[in-house]
């Protein structure tokens, strides 16, 4: 039996962290332990608390300690409007943008069969339900634009058309700020193309 | 009151691990709410197991859940050698060579006066008391070939001199299995001087 079982626990637990191999992990641990134990016991308090208490909302799927989250329980939003993102922080850039005002469902998640994540997984089905409720009249689709993001936006597309559900998809184009001699070519062949 | 208070103390308390900022953090939060709660419970536990019990070994001062650590207590060592190591993973990394059989002296991180890291933080003082029990006869700083590890090998050294200790560093020269080409100009210069 090692003297150092607990720390090496800590490294073997830090790698479940995304991103994080394991001399990362021994160098989070060595720092929590040498320089901020205070931090590890903040840490480990909000790990169970955040784990106990966040769940899904039940109209949006996003993250909540309640039963319904606090934008979908917004009454001031235009309930004719439906946007559909990836996850919780698309939504906060939305929401940060000022620009939007309707609603949303946040995928929490998107296609990927190669990790085996599939319609069911993102909650597709639900998604038609909520669009198909009589008063949402338009979705967004706010996926991102990766070839992950395009595949759900098309698949989720195609669901919503049979369904006879109206829906848009975020503009591609030439990004504020940037010259044309350094866009990615795609992107300029999508801005001339959707040119108003 | 936000209904996401929980997951926004989450985020925060990650942002304490070196390295990670706010994206990451979200990212790592958003992993392990939606993909890994059980990883979540189980670095919350890792966190305070270690937290709590990891303390250090009274002789070579590393991380250790006894009063004495394995190594230190391992009476096969030659207790002639004293090998001073920065943190615990240059120890592993120099037991992994199997060429040393001494015992070690861990400071616990290196000189940094920009960060207010003075010689009693690194514990100089009960190096020096370590290395003058009348067993240890040679020093061997193996602190790394950085400019804050060689300022604490320096002033270390100079301690051990004053105190008539002798104390070796480890050899600066060319890395085995690289071309001259491509190795750095003082590494080289190092090499010529130290040439045997």
């Amino acid at each position: 039996m090692s003297d150092t079982g607990t720390l090496d626990a800590l490294v073997q637990a830090l790698r479940r962290l995304p991103g994080v191999g394991v001399k990362s992990a021994s160098r989070m641990a060595f720092h929590l332990l040498q320089n901020d134990r205070e931090g590890a016991e903040l840490l480990s308090r909000a790990l169970h608390e955040a784990s106990s208490r966040v769940q899904h909302c039940e109209r949006c799927h996003t993250f909540t300690e309640n039963r319904i989250c606090d934008t979908c329980l917004d009454e001031g939003r235009d309930a004719a409007r439906l946007c559909v993102v990836e996850t919780p922080a698309d939504q906060a850039a939305l929401e940060r943008t000022g620009a939007y005002k309707g609603y949303y469902y946040v995928l929490m998640g998107r296609l990927s069969p190669l990790d085996g994540i599939g319609p069911r997984d993102i909650g597709v089905q639900q998604l038609l339900q909520r669009a198909t409720d009589g008063v949402v009249q338009e979705v967004i689709l706010a996926t991102n634009f990766t070839a992950e993001g395009e595949a759900t936006a098309h698949v989720i597309g195609e669901a919503l058309q049979r369904k006879g559900i109206g829906f848009t998809r975020l503009a591609r184009g030439v990004p504020i700020g940037s010259e044309l001699e350094y866009v990615d070519l795609g992107t300029i062949a999508h801005a001339l193309a959707d040119r108003r």
